[in-house]
C-alpha cells in the first residue's frame, strides 16, 4: 500500500487578485516531488506599501524544498503570473517552462537580472507533454486578454488535474487559438480529479462577450472622429492592439505606438509568430509630420500609471506629440480597483486640454479576459470535474465560486493561501496550513512584508516624524540645549510660536528636572524626551509625531 | 450709468467633487458685497494628503474681504457642504443660513468647536426670503440624498440667479419634498439670468430612478434572508436609512442603529419633523437577546472607512454584535471613486466568516442622489436660463455639462475654482483669476496644502528617512564617530552588512576625508553628508532616502 499522496498548495493568487504561485506535489508526506505554476507578482500602493516597487509571495516554503522542484510552469505572460520568476530564480534555480510567446517575455526579464536565458524552455502546445518527475504537463490554449495563455493539464499518479490558469470562452479572440470545446470534451472524457480554476469575474452574471465583438464599433468611433485619436489598453492584451490598429488603418489613420511596454509586447508577438499582418507602423519622429486626423497613437498607461505614456500625454508632450483640442482618447480597458484616481486625473487633464475622453461605460470599447459566471458552468459541466477548487480571486470569489460548485453538483473546496489540500482518495482534505505573506522588492533588496520597515513609512506619512538629538557631558549632564528637527509636522501651533522652538524649550525644562538618575539611564532618558515630544505636539498641533531620539554621550 | 457688477467665483467644487464654496458678490468692482453658498469639505487620501483630518477651500480671498460679506447660505447638510463652517467661523464670522435640518446639523458642529449656536439662522422654504446686502435669497426644496436640500433663488439688481445646490428630479422621494415642475417654472417664467447647475451624473445617460423603487426590492431580499442582516448606507440619506428599515419591520425582525452618525442623522430628522413614523428602534445592548434571524442592523461604513460599524463588524465584535456564517450584508450605497479598496477589504473579511454580501452591482438596492444628463436637460428646460454654469463636477464632468448647455443653445461657461464670472450685462465674461486652493486641516492646526509638510510626509513614505548626528569639538574636528539612525529603510542591503555600519563608516571616511574648511562650512558639510548617505545607500539598497543631518558644534 503505497502513502503517497497528491498536493496542492497555493502561495500566492487564492484569496486575492495578484501575485499567482501554486504548488502541485506527489510522493509521501512531506518527500512530495514539487512543480511550481506560476510566479507572479502584485502591485503596490501608498495606503498598505509605500515605497515598495513590487510584491511577491513569499517562497520560503518553496526555497526550504528546492531540492524538490522538478519546474515551473507559466501559465502566461501577465505579469501577476511572469513577474516574479528574476526576482526568484537565485532562490528557486528551478527550470522554468512555458509557450513561446510566454517563454519570450520571460527571457527578457531573465536577461534584464543577468539570469541565463537557457532557464527557460519553450514548450509547443497539447498534446506535447513536459514530464517533471512524476508529473506530466501539457498546456492547453485557452482563450486570454494575451496571446498564448494555457491550462495546464497535469496528469498525475493520482489521475489527471486541470490547472485553468486565466482564461474566457472565446471562440473568436481575433489572435490566438479559439476556445474548443470539443478538446476540451477530449482531454476530460476519461474523468478530472479536479480543476483548479479562475474565479475573478464569477460574479459577473452574463456570458463573456468576445474579443470580435469590439471592432466594429471601436471603427465606428474612430472614424466619425475629427482630430487625432489616441487609444490605451493593456500592451499584453496584443488582439485588442490589433483591433485597435486595425480600426485606425481602416479610417486612413497612420499608426503610432508610444511606450515601451507596447513595442515590446508587439515585439513579442511578431517575433513568436502569433501576431502577422499588423498594420503599418510609423515611428513617433515620423509622426510629427502626419496631420493629426491621420494618425492614431496606441499608447501604454490604461491604469492611470504616472509615467506611462497616456499619463505624459496628459501632463504634456510625449516624444515630440502633444493632445489638442478636439483630439479624441480612448480607453479601451476596464479600471482595477484601486486605480480609479490616477485614471480620473488623466481623464480630467485631458479635459482640461479639450479632448474628448471615452470610456468603457457603455460596454462597447472592452470585454473582460476571464470568464464570467456561466461561463465558468459551462466549463465545468465539459470537464465534470471531482473537485473544484476555485483559485485566482478575493476571498469572496473562490467563496461564490466553491456554492457554483456545490450547487453543481461537485465537491468545492475553499482553499485560500497556504492551505494544502490533499487530493489523494476519495474526498480531498486540509493536510496542513503553511505560513505564507509577501515578500516585498524594495529597491534592491527584498524584504518581509512584516519587517516593520513599511510600517514606519506609514507611520511617518500619517504623523511626521521629530528628531531630537541630546549631547550629555562625561559627568552625564546636557552640554548645550537638546536639538529637535521636524520633518512632515506643521512648523507652528496652537501658541503661535515654532512648534522647534516649542518642543526644544519644553525639552531643555524636562531635562533640567531630570534627576542624574534618569540621565545615567538611557531607556529613562528616551522614554522622558518621547514623552515629552509626543504631549508637547498633541497640546500644539493636535497629534503624536513619530519620534526619534539621538542621545550622544561624550563620556 | 452704473458700474455695479454680478459675480459668480467658485472657490471650491468646480473642479472636483468636493469641499464646495461658491461666492456671488454685486456691487461696484472691488466692492461687491458678497454671499457665501456653502463651505465644504473634502477627505484626505494616503496618495495626496496622508496624515490630514480634512480638506478645506482655502478662503483666504474671502477673509480678506470678510467685512463684504452679507451671508453664508448652506442648501443641504452633506460633509461636502457644511462640513466647513466651523472650521472657518473665526475666520470669517458671518452669519450663517439654512433650513431646518440642515441647520439642526450644522449647530451641532458650531457646538463641537465652542462657537455661538446663534450664528446660525434656520430659514423656511420658498417663498421666504433672506435679504442679505443686494440679495434675496429663497431655498427652493429640491430632491437629493439628504432631506431638505435646496436650490437657491437668489434675486439680484442684474436678475434671478439659481444655484441648484446638489438635486435629483424625484417625484417620490419618501421624504422631503418631491420635484415638483410647476414650481420650477413659476420661479423661472419672468426669466432666469443664470442657471448655476450640479453636474455629477452628467455622463449617465438614462433618467435617474426614485428613491421609491427600492423598497419592494430591498423587501424580498430581507424577507428570504435567514440569518440577521445587516444594511449600511450613507447615514444622512434618512429616507433610505427608513426604506431599509421598514423593510426590516415588514419582515418581522426588530431595527437596531449602530454608527454615531446613524444615531445622529436619525435624531436630527426627528427633532426638525423630516421623519415621523420611523419602525420603532431597539438599542443593541437590547438585540443581544433577539434571536438574529429576527434582527436587521442598519450601520454606518458604506464607503469602507476603517472606524465605522461596517468595517468593526467586519473585524469582529462591535457594541456587543458579531456577524455568523448565513447573515447577510447589504451595501445600499455606491462606492465613491477612491474608496474601493476599503470597500473590497470588507467584503472579503465578511466572505471569511460566511457572511452572504449583496452590493448594488445589480442596480436594485441604490439610486444616486444627482440628477442624470436627462434629468439635467429636463430641468434646463423648464428653467431656460440666459447662462448655464456646471459646478459639482470634475473638469470633465463640467465640460460634458457646457457642452449640452451649448447644445440647448444657451450659453454655458467652463469655470473652475478661482474663474470669476461676471454676470452683468448680456454676455457673461472672465473678470479675474482668484489664486485658490487647499488648505488642510492636520490635527488641531490649518496648513495650506503647499506648505510641504505633506509634501514631506510622501516622500518620507516613498523613500524612508535617515538622520545623521555629527558633534564637531571646538576646533571643528569630528567627535567620536557620526552616528545613523534609519526609519522606514531596510535593515541590510547587497553587502549583507547592516546598513547603518555601512552608512557610519562610509561617513566616518568621508568626515575623515573632509578639509578643514569643508568641517567649517555648515553647507558644504551638510551637502557632503547628504550625498554621503544617498550614494551608499542607492548602492546598497538600490534607492536614496530622505536625510536629516543634525551637526552639534561644540564650539
Amino acid at each position: 500500500m503505497s502513502t503517497d499522496r497528491l498536493i496542492y498548495l497555493p502561495l500566492g493568487g487564492a484569496g486575492e487578485i495578484g501575485m499567482n504561485a501554486y504548488v502541485y506535489g506527489y510522493g509521501r508526506p512531506g518527500k512530495e516531488r514539487l512543480i511550481v505554476v506560476d510566479l507572479g507578482i502584485a502591485f503596490p500602493d501608498m495606503e498598505t506599501s509605500p515605497g515598495v516597487d513590487v510584491i511577491m509571495p513569499d517562497i520560503a516554503w518553496l526555497v526550504e524544498r528546492r531540492d524538490r522542484i522538478e519546474a515551473v510552469f507559466i501559465t502566461h505572460a501577465h505579469e501577476d503570473h511572469v513577474g516574479a520568476i528574476a526576482h526568484t530564480y537565485d532562490q528557486l534555480k528551478a527550470p522554468i517552462y512555458a509557450r513561446a510567446f510566454t517563454s519570450n517575455i520571460a527571457r527578457r526579464k531573465m536577461e534584464e537580472h543577468g539570469h541565463p536565458e537557457e532557464a527557460i524552455t519553450t514548450v509547443s502546445a497539447w498534446p506535447e507533454v513536459v514530464q517533471a518527475g512524476p508529473f506530466a504537463v501539457g498546456f492547453l490554449p485557452v482563450s486570454h486578454s494575451i496571446p498564448e495563455s494555457s491550462s495546464l493539464i497535469i496528469d498525475t499518479p493520482e489521475g489527471r488535474v486541470i490547472h485553468s490558469g486565466d482564461f474566457k470562452l472565446d471562440e473568436t479572440p481575433l489572435v490566438g487559438e479559439p476556445f474548443d470545446p470539443e478538446v476540451w470534451a477530449e482531454v476530460s472524457k476519461d474523468g478530472v480529479k479536479a480543476l483548479i480554476c479562475d474565479s475573478t469575474n464569477v460574479f459577473s452574471p452574463s456570458p463573456g462577450r468576445s474579443e470580435a465583438s469590439l471592432g466594429p464599433e471601436i471603427t465606428k468611433l474612430v472614424e466619425k472622429a475629427k482630430g487625432m485619436v489616441v487609444a490605451t489598453t493593456f500592451a499584453s492584451n496584443v488582439a485588442r492592439v490589433k483591433t485597435l490598429a486595425e480600426a485606425g488603418e481602416r479610417a486612413g489613420r497612420s499608426i503610432v505606438l508610444m511606450g515601451r511596454a507596447m513595442k515590446r509586447m508587439i515585439e513579442a508577438a511578431v517575433e513568436t509568430g502569433v501576431l502577422t499582418d499588423f498594420p503599418r507602423i510609423v515611428p513617433p519622429e515620423d509622426a510629427k509630420s502626419i496631420p493629426r486626423e491621420n494618425l492614431m497613437l496606441l499608447v501604454t498607461g490604461s491604469q492611470g500609471e504616472r509615467r506611462a505614456a497616456s499619463a505624459q500625454l496628459s501632463r504634456g508632450k510625449y516624444q515630440g506629440m502633444e493632445m489638442k483640442e478636439g483630439d479624441l482618447f480612448l480607453f479601451s480597458s476596464k479600471t482595477i480597483p484601486g486605480n480609479e484616481k490616477g485614471v480620473i486625473r488623466i481623464m480630467n487633464a485631458f479635459s482640461e486640454q479639450g479632448v474628448d475622453v471615452v470610456d468603457d461605460s457603455n460596454g462597447l470599447y472592452h470585454v473582460s479576459g476571464h470568464a464570467n459566471g456561466p461561463d465558468l458552468e459551462r466549463l465545468t459541466a465539459i470537464v465534470k470535474p471531482q473537485v473544484l477548487i476555485p483559485m485566482h480571486g478575493e476571498h469572496r470569489h473562490l467563496r461564490e465560486h466553491v456554492k457554483i460548485a456545490n450547487r453543481n453538483g461537485m465537491t468545492g473546496v475553499l482553499a485560500v493561501n497556504g492551505m494544502m489540500v490533499d487530493l489523494s482518495g476519495n474526498q480531498p482534505t486540509i493536510a496542513e496550513y503553511i505560513d505564507t505573506g509577501r515578500t516585498y522588492l524594495d529597491g534592491s533588496v527584498q524584504i518581509s512584508a512584516m519587517d516593520g520597515v513599511v510600517r514606519d513609512r506609514i507611520r511617518m506619512a500619517l504623523n511626521g516624524h521629530v528628531v531630537v538629538t541630546v549631547i550629555l557631558d562625561d559627568e552625564d549632564e546636557p552640554l548645550g540645549e537638546p536639538w529637535c528637527e521636524l520633518k512632515g509636522v506643521p512648523e507652528t501651533g496652537t501658541s503661535k510660536a515654532a512648534l522647534v522652538d516649542v518642543l526644544e524649550a519644553d525639552l531643555a525644562q524636562w531635562l533640567a528636572r531630570a534627576g542624574a538618575k534618569t540621565l545615567r539611564d538611557d531607556d529613562k532618558l528616551h522614554e522622558g524626551i518621547k514623552r515629552t515630544v509626543r504631549n508637547t505636539s498633541l497640546d500644539e498641533i493636535g497629534r503624536k509625531p513619530e519620534v526619534t531620539i539621538v542621545v550622544s554621550r561624550l563620556s
